[in-house]
C-alpha cells in the first residue's frame, strides 16, 4: 500500500518551464505532492543570493527556482545515466529525488546573517521540517515510516549510501551543477556555463561515489574554473558584502534592544523567540524575507538612531564603503579608527565594520582539507580512480587559491557629516585612504 | 549652474549588468542620481508580473529591473540612431531618458489587483512622486524647476513633442520591447525574442512620433508576433489569473471588515488610509509586495474565516480551480451555481468568481480604436507614411483578434468536503463540468 | 543473424557535438555505420542553404548537418515521447530513424539550380543510392533485404504506415523543425525559434499521422510564424535568388556550349553525362559543390565571353541587380527591355531575367491544396481530431498568404558601360526605374 | 581629393548579420570597397578551422566570417572606448579598421598542412595581395599612396604605432577574441565565451599598445581559460590532426609524384607552380579549397596507390587511427614498427606517421618567450603597467604549462588486412598497443 505511493506515477507526466533546464519533469505523485506543501512554497519567499540582487539587479530568483533544478538534474542522471548500470541500484531512486528537492528546505531568510546573528543553522531545521509536524513530513511518511528519517541523512550525508549522498553534497555535486548555472543566467554574467550534459554522460556510479570518467576530465576542469569565477565575481562581491554587514548590524542591533527591554514603536514578534533561544518550528517556518523586510520597513519609524538608519540604509540601498585593511595585520590603524569613531560620536560596534571573505560559505575546490566535500575521482581506462588535482595541471595549480580577503565597512556620509569637526574628518579620511 | 547639472558626465561611465541587455550604460549624472533615489529603489519591491512567479517559477523580477532596460533602450535609440538626425532636437535627451527610467514610478504592489480594490491609480501617483516632497523630485528639479512637470507630462502621454512621447508611449515603444524580452527571459519561453536591434536601425524621427522604415516591416511582424504569443501564454496564463482573483478578494474582504470594524489581531496599518480614501504619498510609497506579503501571512491567523483561507491560500498557492463559464451568456447557469454554493455554505462573492481577460491591461495591436495607443507607422521610400496593418497582410489579419476570455474560479477543495452534502457536491461538480 | 545486427548497439553510447542539439546520440550500429559512408559523408560537401551564404554569411553549413539534426529530432520523439504508446509500433524505429538520416542523401550540388536545368531530380537518386551497388545499400542490407525498398518508400511517402511517414514528411516533421533552427543559427537571425521541446512533448501517435494535443497549439502557431518570417527573410532573399540566378544561367550556357560542341579549354568531364541525358549513379554521387566551384573558376579562363562572365561574377560575387517587375502583367516593358538588351549587345537570355518566389520550393502552410504536404491536426480533448486552420485564427489568417514576387534581374554595370552608347543606357535605365 | 576617399561614408550604414556579434556595421566606403574584392571573396573558399569540420561537424565556417568579425571587434573599440581618448590616434582608424579586416588575406587552402609542404609562407603572400596587382591594392591605394605598405606592416607587426599593432596582433588581440567565440559558436562547444563586452570596456589604448584596466582582471582570466580549453578540445583534437595528417601526405606525394614525372590522369595543373618553386600571385590566388578538394577526388581515380589511397581516405573520412607514442622517447619502439610496416608491405613514410602538438600554430599564454605575442599588461590604479601573470595566480599557475602531446597515426585497417601475414599483423598490433 505504502509501496504503493512510492511508486504513483502522474496520469500525464507534469512540467515546469525553467529557464536554465528549460523544463523540469514530474512523473512521481511524490514529488509533485512535495512541491505543493507550504514547507516548499515557502522556498519562493527567501531568495536564493541573499543581498546579491542589490548589485546584480537580475538575481531576484529564489531558492524555490534553484530546489527545482537539483532536483532536475538529478532526476536526469539517475533515469538518463544511471539507470541499467550493475554499480546503481535503483531502489533508492525516489530518496535521492526527494533530498535534492529538499536539500535547501530549512534556509531562513538571508541565511547567512540571518544564521551568524540567530546561531541557528538551517541544516538543523531541515531536519525539523522532515521530520516534525509538517505537510512535507506528512508526504514522506505516506512512502515509509523510515523515509522522512533516510531523506534527513541523506542531506546531512550521514546515509550510509555514500553514492546517493554524493548526488547532492560533493565537489561537483547536482546542488552546485544549478546554482552555478541559474546564478550566472539570472545576473546575466557570462562566467557560470560549463558543459553540464557533457559532464552528466561522463558520470559513473561507484560504490564511494560518483566518479568521472577520465574523457571528461576537461569538461570538469571549466567547470572548476567557472566554480572559481563565480566565486570571485558574485558571491565575494565587495558591495554585496556591505549589504551583508547592514544587514547583519540591523539584527545585531535588534536583539541588543530586545535584551535592553527597548520599547519597541513596532514590536518584533516573529524575531521575539530567536532572541529568547525558544524557537518554535512553526516560529521558524512563519520567517521569510518579505516579513523580514516588512520589519525593516517598519523600524525606519523607530527612535533608536542606529536602528532607524540601518535599516534606512537597507531598504533604500545607501550601503557602507569599504577599504582593504586586515585587522589581523594592522590592529594599531583599526583600534585608530575605532578610537576615532568614537570620538565623532559614531559607535564603531555598527560603522567600523571588518569583513572578510572567509566569513562566508566557502569551499573552492580544495581537496585533503578536513571539513570539505568529498573531492572529483577521475575513473581511469584500467579501472582505477585518481583524485582530479593529481591529473590535472589546471586544477592542481588553483586548488584552494584563493586568498582571504580583508576589508573594513563604514558610511562614507561622515566624510561630509558637517556636525563632525573638520579635523576629525580628514585625519579618519586620512586614516582610511592611506590603509 | 542648473544646466550645468543636466549636462554633468560620470567621472567615468558606470555599467549594470543585465542578462537581457547585457550591459545598462550611464553617463549622465542625473540618471546615476536618480536610481539612488529611495523612491526609485522601491521598484526592486514590486514584481514587475505580479502574481505570474507562481505560474512561470522564474518570473521573480521585479520593477527596477525594467525600468533600467526600457532606459537603456531609448539611450540606445537616441544616441546610437537618431543622434545627427535633423528630425531628433537632442536637447530632449535627457527628459527622455528620465521619462523612461521613471515611468513606472508609481506602480503599487501586485498592481493590478491593487488598483482594482483600491480604487488608485498608478498614473496618478507616478505624478505625485515626480512632483512631491521626494528624492526623485530633488534630482528632477535640480536639472530644471519645470523638469520633473516635463516628466511627468512625457510619461501622461501629454508632452507636447510626440515624438519624445512615442517612444516611452506606442504600440512599438521601449517599455514594451524591454518587457517582452525581459519577461521571455526569465520565464524561459521562447516567444518574446524578436530582433530588436533590427528594429531600433531602422526607427526614424519624425513630428508625429517614431516611425519604421519600411524594410524593417519584417521585423515589426516579428514583434508583434512575438507580442501576441507573450499574451496569451504568459499574461492571461489562467492560473495566474487564478492567484490575481485569490489576492483581489483578500483586499476585498479586508475593505469590508475595516469598514464593519472587525477587531483585526494584526491591525492593517498601512492599509487603513487607503480603505478610509484618505492616502498620503508617504502612505503609498510605503507599501511594498514585502509589506503586503508579510500581512498575508500576519492574517492568516486571524479568525475571520474567510480572510484566513484566502491568506493561506495565497501565500502557501493553493488557489482556485476554474472553469469556462461566461455568466453573460449562461446567466442562469451562473446564478443557479451562486445559489448552490449559498447552500453549501460558501460564500460565492469570494469563492465563484468571474473572472475574463478584459480585465487586464489589455493592449494588443488594435489600430484605430478610442484610447489605445498610437499605431505603427511605416516610412516609405517615398516618404510617405502608412499604418502597418494596412501593408502588413499579417499584422492585419490578427489585428484585434484576440478574444476575451470567460473563466469562472471556485475552490476544488469542495467536492471532497465531507461537511458538505454528497448530493450537493455532485450536483455542483456536474454544472461546472457541463459549462 | 541479420535480426541481430538491426539490434546491435555500439558498446558505449557515441555522441556528435550539434550546435543546435547540443548533442547527437547515437546507440545503434546501423546509424553508426551509415554515418560512415561515403554517400552520406558527400553531404558534407553540400551546403544546406546553396547560394544563401552569398548574402548570410554564416549560412555555410552542409546538409550533413542537417541530416544529422533530422536523425536526432526523430529519435528523441519515437524514444523519449512515442515509446511505450499503444498506437506506436516500436518495430519501425530503426526504419523511421534511418529514413530521417538519409532523406536527403541524393541532393545534388546547389540542387535548385541544378535539377532545373539537368531536368533531375534527387528523390530519383536518393532511391538510386539506397538501392543501387553503394555503401549505404550494403549497410540497409545488412538489416534486410527489403530494407533499402522500404527506406525508400517512407522518404518518398510511399509507405503504407503514414504515422511513419509524417514523421519526416508532413507539415510539422523532423525535417523542417531542424532546419528552421538549423538555418536560424547559422544565419544568425532570431526567427527561426520556436519551442521545439514543447512540440515533441504534445507529439501524439495516430494511424493516419503525427497529431498535436489542442494544448500545444500555441507553439505550433508561434512555430507557423517562424516558418513563415524564415520564407521571408532567408528563402526567399532578393540577393540570394540573383546568386541562384547567375548559376543556373553558367549551367544553361555550358548546355548551349556543349550541344554547339563549343572547344572548351577545361573540358567539364564531370557534367558530361548530365549534358547527354546519361548519367549513370556514380556520375551524380561524383558531383559535389567543390567540383562545382573548382569548374567554375576553371571556366572563367574560357574565351566564351557569356560563360567567362558568369562564372566570374558567381566566383567573386558580383551578382545581378534586381527590379521588381512582373513580364505576366507587364509583358509589353519586358519585351522592350529585351528589345533595348539586344541592341546594346546584351544577351538578355542570360542577361535580363525573369525570377518569382514561385520557382522555389514552396510550401509555406496551405492545407487543401493538391500535392502539398499533410497539413497539421490538432488532437482534441474528447479524442476528436481538426486541422490547424480551423482552430487557429491566426494560421487561418495567413494560411496561403505569401504572394508570388516577380523580380527581373540585370547586370547594374551596363548603366556605366561606356561601349554602350548614353542614350540606350539611359533608356534601358528610365524603363527599369518605373518599373 | 584621396583624403577624401579615405573619409568617404557610405550614405547609408550598411550591416552584415553575423550569428557571433549580431550585426557587422559598416559605414566606411573603403571598407565596404574592400569586402567586395576579389581577393576578400576569395576567403568564403578557405574554412577557418582546416580540417577541423570533420570532427565537429558545425565547424564549417570560413574565414570570409572571421575576418569580419575581427573587423567588427576593432571597430567597436577604436568608435565605442578609444575615441576621444588622448593616447588614441584617431587618424590611425582606417588604417586599423583595414587591417583588421585583411589580416588573414593571403591564407591558403587548408593553411596548416599546404604551408608545411608547400613551404609557402601565408604572411608573404599577405603582403603581395596588399601591394601586387589586386583589387585590394587598387582600394587602398585610393586612400593614399603609400596605404598598402602601411596595412602590410601592421599585419606584419612592423608598424611603428605599437598601440595599432597590439589591437590586431597581441595576446588578447580582436583576432582572438572573435576566434575563440566564433569556433566555439560553430563547434556548438561551451568553452569559448568569455565577456568581450567587459574586457573592451576596460582596455586603455598606451603607447606601448592596448593595456587592460586593473579591474578587468578577472575577465582576462576568464578569456585565458576560455583559450586554454578551445586549444585542448578543439584546436589539439586527435581525430582533426589525423584528417590533417591524411591531407599533409597527400600532398607530400603527389610532390614526390610530380618530381618523378608520373603521368598524371588528371595534372595538377593549379599546384605545379607550387611544386616547382615558381608560384606567381596569380597562382596563389586562384587555389582554395573548393579547387583542392576536387583534385583530391579526381586522384581517387588514379594508378598510384598510395595517391589514390589517402584521397579516398581524406574524401570519404576514412581517417587514420592513433596511438600515444613519442619517436624521441622511444626511438627503438617506433624504429621497430617502421620495420614491420616495411615487412608488411606497407609505406611508413605515408602510413606511420609522427605528428606533435608543437606542430600546430601554438601561442597559448607564455610571456617572455622569445617569438610570442606581446603579453597583457594591467593598467593599475596607479597608472603603472604590470604583467598579467603576475598578477593573475590563475594565469601565473598555467601559463605555458599545455604539454607537447606526441601520437604516431596509422591505418586501423591494417589489422584486419587479409594480405598481410596475421602474425605480422599481431607484432605490429601488440606493439602499438603497448607503446
Amino acid at each position: 500500500m505504502l509501496m504503493t505511493y512510492a511508486k504513483t506515477k502522474l496520469q500525464e507526466e507534469k512540467v515546469f518551464k525553467d529557464p536554465v533546464h528549460r523544463y523540469i519533469h514530474v512523473r512521481d505523485q511524490v514529488i509533485w505532492d512535495l512541491v505543493k506543501t507550504r514547507e516548499f512554497q515557502r522556498l519562493r519567499r527567501i531568495k536564493q543570493l541573499g543581498t546579491t540582487y542589490l548589485v546584480f539587479h537580475g538575481a531576484e530568483h529564489s531558492r524555490f527556482n534553484h530546489s527545482l533544478g537539483v532536483y532536475e538534474i538529478v532526476r536526469r542522471i539517475v533515469d538518463d545515466v544511471f539507470k541499467g548500470r550493475k554499480e546503481w541500484d535503483d531502489s533508492e531512486r525516489l530518496l535521492v529525488l526527494c533530498s535534492a528537492l529538499l536539500h535547501d528546505l530549512g534556509h531562513g531568510p538571508f541565511s547567512h546573517a540571518f544564521e551568524n546573528v540567530f546561531e541557528t543553522d538551517h541544516e538543523y531545521f531541515t531536519r525539523q521540517i522532515l521530520l516534525g509536524d509538517t505537510e512535507v513530513n506528512a508526504v514522506l511518511r505516506r512512502v515509509a515510516d523510515d523515509f522522512p528519517e533516510k531523506v534527513a541523512q541523506v542531506i546531512e550525508k550521514t546515509y550510509p549510501n555514500e553514492l546517493v549522498v554524493s548526488l547532492i553534497s560533493s565537489q561537483i555535486d547536482a546542488d552546485r551543477m544549478d546554482y552555478l548555472q541559474r546564478d550566472a543566467y539570472y545576473t546575466g554574467v557570462s562566467y557560470g556555463h560549463f558543459d553540464m550534459e557533457r559532464i552528466m554522460r561522463v558520470m559513473r556510479p561507484r560504490a564511494n561515489g560518483v566518479v568521472i570518467k577520465e574523457s571528461g576530465m576537461h569538461a570538469v576542469e571549466h567547470y572548476i574554473m567557472s566554480r572559481y569565477q563565480m566565486y570571485l565575481q558574485i558571491y565575494f562581491h565587495p558591495v554585496s558584502r556591505s549589504a551583508e554587514v547592514v544587514l547583519n548590524h540591523i539584527l545585531k542591533r535588534v536583539k541588543v534592544l530586545c535584551k535592553n527591554n527597548y520599547p519597541f514603536k513596532y514590536e518584533p514578534t516573529p524575531f521575539l523567540s530567536f532572541f529568547r533561544g525558544n524557537v518554535t518550528l512553526e516560529d521558524y517556518i512563519a520567517l521569510d524575507e518579505s516579513i523580514m523586510l516588512a520589519y525593516f520597513q517598519f523600524w525606519m519609524g523607530e527612535d533608536d538612531e542606529i536602528l532607524r538608519d540601518l535599516c534606512r540604509r537597507f531598504v533604500n540601498r545607501k550601503l557602507f564603503q569599504y577599504t582593504n585593511l586586515n585587522p589581523y595585520k594592522q590592529p594599531e590603524v583599526y583600534a585608530q579608527l575605532q578610537r576615532l569613531f568614537l570620538q565623532a560620536g559614531i559607535d564603531p560596534e555598527y560603522y567600523l565594520v571588518h569583513d572578510s571573505t572567509s566569513d562566508l560559505p566557502y569551499d573552492f575546490y580544495r581537496p585533503g582539507i578536513e571539513g570539505t566535500k568529498k573531492p572529483i575521482y577521475l575513473l581511469m581506462q584500467d579501472g582505477m580512480q585518481r583524485e582530479l588535482s593529481e591529473e590535472s595541471q589546471i586544477v592542481e595549480a588553483i586548488a584552494g587559491r584563493i586568498k582571504v580577503d580583508h576589508k573594513v565597512y563604514y558610511p562614507e556620509e561622515l566624510f561630509t557629516d558637517e556636525r563632525i569637526p573638520a579635523a576629525l574628518r580628514n585625519e579618519i579620511k586620512q586614516l582610511i585612504e592611506e590603509a
